[in-house]
């Protein structure tokens, strides 16, 4: 092998703006944080990938990038020695596959770009022509606290107004599935949102994701309320144990990514029955072919299977593109931020939906170039705003002063 | 992509020379049967696969071969869905990986070559030097029913002759741990002769392999002579709910490579506990990916993970290689039958063992090229040795008039 070894790897953190959505845990903030990463070959090829970009993540990048160095970008089990190494035994088990996501996936793209194949050939062959995604329902402020300007979304914090966001999400991009972020108000409020998008939308298949925020005893009052209305219940409540219960209460299919996030959460998940569907997300679980292994898992233990997102821009995008389109046993919409994002990292802007779905990227490796003109200016953003960890609680008093984290609330 | 379609698939049957060897179930007959497979690019390139030789796997690869002209050698998916559809739902579920398995290896060995990488580096980067493998020692006639001369290795069916063959294969290849194929005699006599490798050989990891020839009782009976004796127990009695039993009254990991061997197997083997040491197979788990991914089930459910064998030549063994060098938990040596054949079918004849181990052989893809007059010859001893399909109980009772196959026998 030659011209495959890493001779340099950049990161860049970035901020880009982010509308005020709610959430369990608070507000979004103005900005949201990423972090764009370049692996550069010895042969001059670039490989792109993106990931959080909080103080944490950001210091395992810049502990791991220089140890890389010289290593092949095909050599998947020493790109996770090294940094099981460079991080050592932190306290946060879930650094480790962040970390290696990161780079992993900026290392798929240098290889397909130089052999000249896309990244979803390379993970075993395309088996659908484009990737469906769902549409991503929050409740949100009409702006951000202090702003003077609001976002073309409005406030949405009743029924009737989460239906218009989703007619305006529905008619932009053609999403066939639509999930609700809940956690936020009564559950017997959020429940009266749903019913409201069922009759708005008869079709669709529909989610909820109160983000943990349910009690075991809530939720199980609930039931039979969300019976026949839910293609998915996701994390309504905390933890293998209490998930285990509600599971064992019905029929409704629960989905995770809470409480099913890491390979160590596996045996013990899959054995407790804390879920039927795992929402993978290649950023946290170790990048492309962590998640393949998993997708794998899931098919063996007859486990559904979707994609969980963050806020995220275009490369993100296409890495779970070329992800979900090699995987076989895709048997849910993927979840993304993305029509919430207005800003955008790579050449040509946006990736746009048809019908709600993405094709993949035409073009060798993720099918898509960084435009070095964003990156400085989101670089810029980062800068600038402030902002260097999440912290949507804070956020969120501004706009309620009472507001405290609690999970679960209701 | 380009220069990487499959232009042609070329399927030789072969036969080679195995000597009398005794198992449960009978005795090696003076031919072992394999499978030689060619996958040929549209750029010119020769993949080299090696599987069963029976007619059940010849039919089968004979039925995929023309579907899958002008599909792309990495589409693994596609290589799936087109056996799983020539295949249809036949009878056998264990048909379609072995076909997959044979096919894939070769497509494995294509795309390394046509890339300049080794296949090692493609499953993810080389984790260990070289890959050690066991001693396999069997009971055996000293020559075949009929024949006028014996083999090099004589008659070994008493402790002491035990001896001298581990001896003679140690001496040969360096082989640091043990393995005794049984389930031929009386339980007492094959601990006897564990007993007796302990005493020849203290630190040497020992194995028993009773190929699920002895009751529960019988296992149960013996398990306190075993306990201090063996690195694992492997399959002493037959299916899942048996060996959870057995697993479930002792210490000492038992190993399978027949009650979990299909991916259906994995999710009610492990939620039993019938094991804690998989045989892994890429002849029959569906290739190197499927192989990869059995590695990562074993290593999130903390199972071991070590390499079953059938008589085989150089191609599996180099196969069997890059594998084990590409899987960052192989937890226990490698089972081989290589010492015992003496032909070969590839360039430079038998791949040398150092220490016990083998180093990935050198070059891309798998390393190694075929022998066409060796092919020739291996393939006219097809057309005339009369044999079709293994049976080793028939070659038994030449020796044995009154052997009958029993699983379990005692």
């Amino acid at each position: 092998m030659s011209n495959t070894r890493i001779a340099d790897i950049r990161v860049t953190p970035i901020a880009f703006a982010d509308p005020p959505l709610l959430n369990n845990a608070g507000c979004h903030e103005p900005f949201a944080l990423r972090s764009i990463i370049e692996v550069e070959t010895d042969g001059g090829v670039v490989g792109l990938g993106e990931s959080y970009g909080t103080k944490p993540v950001l210091a395992g990048l810049e502990a791991v990038a220089p140890r890389l160095v010289g290593r092949d970008i095909t050599d998947l089990n020493g790109l996770w020695r090294v940094c099981r190494s460079a991080l050592g035994e932190g306290p946060d088990q879930r650094l480790l596959p962040r970390i290696v996501g990161a780079i992993e996936v900026a290392c798929w793209d240098a290889f397909g770009k130089a052999t000249g194949r896309r990244v979803c050939d390379l993970l075993g062959g395309q088996v659908r022509d484009a990737v469906p995604f769902s549409a991503y329902l929050f409740y949100k402020f009409a702006r951000h606290h202090g702003a003077q300007e609001g976002d073309t979304w409005g406030e949405v914090l009743t029924p009737e107004q989460m239906v218009d966001e989703a007619r305006a999400m529905i008619d932009a991009h053609g999403f066939q599935a639509i999930k609700l972020k809940a956690g936020v108000f009564e559950p017997a409020e959020e429940i009266a949102a749903l019913h409201a998008l069922r009759a708005a939308f008869p079709k669709a298949p529909l989610r909820i994701d109160p983000n943990a925020g349910w009690h075991v005893h809530t939720t199980l009052k609930h039931l039979p309320e969300l019976t026949g209305l839910l293609e998915y219940l996701e994390d309504p409540t905390l933890g293998i144990p209490a998930m285990a219960l509600v599971q064992a209460a019905t029929d409704i299919p629960l989905a995770t990514n809470m409480c099913i996030v890491h390979t160590d959460d596996l045996a013990p998940g899959l054995s407790a029955g804390a879920a039927r569907v795992i929402l993978s997300d290649h950023h946290y679980w170790g990048g492309l072919q962590a998640c393949r292994e998993l997708a794998r898992i899931c098919a063996v233990w007859d486990i559904g299977l979707s994609m969980h997102s963050n806020s995220h821009l275009g490369i993100s995008l296409a890495a779970m593109t070329h992800l979900a389109a090699a995987t076989p046993n895709l048997t849910y919409d993927c979840d993304t931020h993305y029509p919430w994002q207005v800003d955008e990292v790579i050449v040509g802007g946006k990736l746009p939906f048809k019908g709600g779905s993405l094709g993949v990227p035409d073009g060798p490796g993720l099918g898509i170039e960084l435009d070095r003109d964003a990156l400085a200016r989101l670089h810029d953003n980062y800068l600038t705003c402030g902002i260097t960890t999440r912290d949507d609680a804070s956020e969120m008093r501004k706009h309620w002063p009472d507001f405290a984290a609690m999970r679960p609330r209701f």
